[in-house]
This record gives C-alpha cells, sequence and structure tokens, in this order.
C-alpha cells in the first residue's frame, strides 16, 4: 500500500470494476443510488427496531454477521454514489467535521442530546 | 501514513474524540446511530426526490456542495456505527463483495436490472 | 357504517385489537415505530430503486400486488403511531394540507419541481 | 358524509385538487413520491432518534405538534402514491392484516419480540 491507493481507493476501483463487468453504470444515477443506499439502510434499522438500546449494544455473533452485512451493503452504496459524483468520502467528512465542530461547541454541547437534536 | 493508520483510520479517531469531548457515548447505541444514519440518507435522497435520473448525473456547483454534506454526515454516522460495534467497513465490504460476486455471476447480470432487482 | 365509526375508525380498532391479543404494546413505543414505519416505506422504495419513472407509472399485476402490500404495511404502522399518540390522521392531514396551501401558492408553484423542492 | 365519500375520499380529492393546480402531475411517479414519502418518514424518525422509548411515550405539546405534522406529511405522500397507482389504503390494509393474522397467530406471538422480528 502507498500513499496513493489507501484502502478505500482500492475498495472504490473494486467496485468501479463490478459495475462495469455487469455492464450496470446505465443504472447507477445518483437518484438511484440515493434510493438504493438508503434501502440498505433500512434494512441495517430493521435490525434494531424492536431491540431496547441495550440490546443493540450486545449483539448475538448471527447478529453481528447480519449487521455487518447491512452496513456493508450502505457503505458500497454510499461510497458508490460519491464515486460517480467524483466526491471524496474522506474529505467531505472532514469538512463536515470542521463545521460539526462549530455548531456543536464541546463545552455548550457536552451530554446533552436536547442540543444535539436542536442544532442539527 | 503508515498502513497502521491509513485516512479512514485517522477519521475514525477523529469522530471518536469528537464524540468523547462531548459526552455523547450514551446517546451513540447501535439502535440511534441507526436512526441518526437513517435520516441523514434520506437528507441525501430529498436532493434527488423530484429530479430526474439525467437531473441527478448534473448537479449545479451549489446542489454539490449540500449533496457532499448530506454525503458527509451519513457516513459520519455509518462509521461510528461501525466503530462501536467493532466492525471495520473496509473488511466488511470486501467480504459483502465477494458474496455479491458469486450472487450476481457477471455474465448473468450483464445490463438487466431485473436480474438485480430479483436477486436482492 | 354511521358518522362515528367510518372505515378509518374501524381499521384502526381492529390494528388495536391485534397488538392488544398479541401482548405487542410494550413494543409499540413511538422510538420504534417510527423504525418499524420507515423500514416498511424502504421496502416500498426498493420496489423503484432500478426503474425509470415511466416503468414505475406500469406496473404488472405481479408487482402491484407486492407494491400494494408495502403500502399496506406502511399505513398500518403509520396508523398505528398515530393511535398511540392519540393523532388522527385526517384531521392531522388537512391541518398540514391548509399550511401547504399557503406555502406553495398555485399560482407561483405551478409547474415547477424546484420551487417545490426549494419550499420544503 | 355518506358512506361513497368518507373521511379518507374527501382527503384524497383535496390531494388530487391540490396537485392538479398547480401542474405536479408530470412529478407525481410512484418512483418520485415513494421518495418524498420515505423522506418525511425520515423527518418523523429524526423526532424520536436520540430520545429513549420512553421520553418518545412522553412528548411535549411543542414536540407533539411538530411530530403531528411529519406523519401528516408521511401520510399525505402515502395517499397520494395509492392513488397514482390506483389502489384503496384502507382495503389494502385490511388484505394484509388477513395475511399477518396468519403469520403471526397470537397464541404463539404473544410477547415475543423475536418472533415478531423473525418473521417479518
Amino acid at each position: 500500500m502507498t500513499s496513493d491507493t489507501d484502502r478505500l481507493t482500492e475498495l472504490r476501483d473494486r467496485l468501479r470494476g463490478f459495475v462495469r463487468e455487469r455492464d450496470w453504470e446505465q443504472f447507477h444515477s445518483p437518484k438511484n443510488l440515493a434510493m438504493a443506499m438508503i434501502v440498505e439502510a433500512a434494512e441495517l434499522v430493521e435490525h434494531f427496531q424492536w431491540s431496547t438500546e441495550q440490546e443493540s449494544r450486545e449483539l448475538t455473533d448471527e447478529q453481528r454477521i447480519k449487521v455487518e452485512q447491512e452496513i456493508a451493503d450502505t457503505f458500497v452504496y454510499l461510497l458508490r454514489l460519491s464515486d460517480v459524483l467524483g466526491i471524496d468520502l474522506i474529505d467531505a467528512a472532514h469538512r463536515k467535521m470542521d463545521l460539526n465542530a462549530k455548531k456543536y461547541p464541546a463545552d455548550k454541547a457536552r451530554g446533552r442530546n436536547d442540543k444535539y437534536t436542536a442544532y442539527e
């Protein structure tokens, strides 16, 4: 691994190849990819819908495997969407974290979920 | 950058610090993080809901900035959820891609969105 | 049918009985019901994710049956959530339509999806 | 009110007029309406994402007003989607409840959220 081909870039390229081999670029408009992504996100939510918060922190091995797969599916579509739009996920996240740091000053937001919610 | 501290790991650690400084671990159950993540995913979907597919491929600069922020928000919660569950996003994605490669053989799935849908 | 027991009220009461017989009130917090509802909403979205808009207007009989079931699931959770919160769905919808009518004056919003989006 | 013009039918007709006056039928493909609907569903989820289940059962008056509006928005799009597809929401819900009654026999499903989840 070099600085130019980190793990995320490798995954992005694997995805590109996967889609190209199947001639699926035609279906991968940002509109469609956003839909596919939220569908996978919902399959993740489904695992937790009747659980208590505590239960969601203590997954069985079987649950963990399924949850991991839904996380992976969501991530794959999010990464693919970013690639189609020419957006670097990590850079975008850092820029947003810079904004969040200003929006939620640590001393004011500490331990408050109302604050958290109110500002979003 | 070394192989042990790639860009994704750096971002994960920044997130950890951000949450810890605000004493927000208490709110970050997998159940709640999955909810927060799908809410951000929906804000992304919202940008495309009345667009044609073609329009979604041709964002204005203003639209791109907003879309990038929603992608970042979704990614941040997905990465945080993975971290709380001790899941490596990249490894999970590769494992899922291995499964997808078997599920959608290139020669059968080529150019078919029905296949695509039918198998999911 | 009388004015006091219209079709929606009958359905609400059927749902109440269904939940009570299974002792599921304990799981039906608004938080959980909102999660269950968005999961069903996503199963509806899934039917359309790779379709063109035109294809989504022309469902086969088989597709229609499945779509109808996902619509029903979403509606059932939405009605149940409303009931738990003591909200009348129809009254709430009319109140919101009153607001929407002011927000999107017909003469200004006509034929514009940007307007539509911009105001939401 | 007569049996032919119940409250739900009245609301459906109001929606039809609202959309027609704004010349928005062109945007109301099932694909787009499903997207709009899940976006509103997510705004509902957002109200509960950091709440405990107990807190979600005890809304303040201010929270209730907002939650009611999000429920209304979701319902309006769901009703509109049904109308575009020629589906009667109440009939569809009763048919789905018939299936659910068989899928979750009261004596076996009683008080079990695992059962509940496992069968969906």
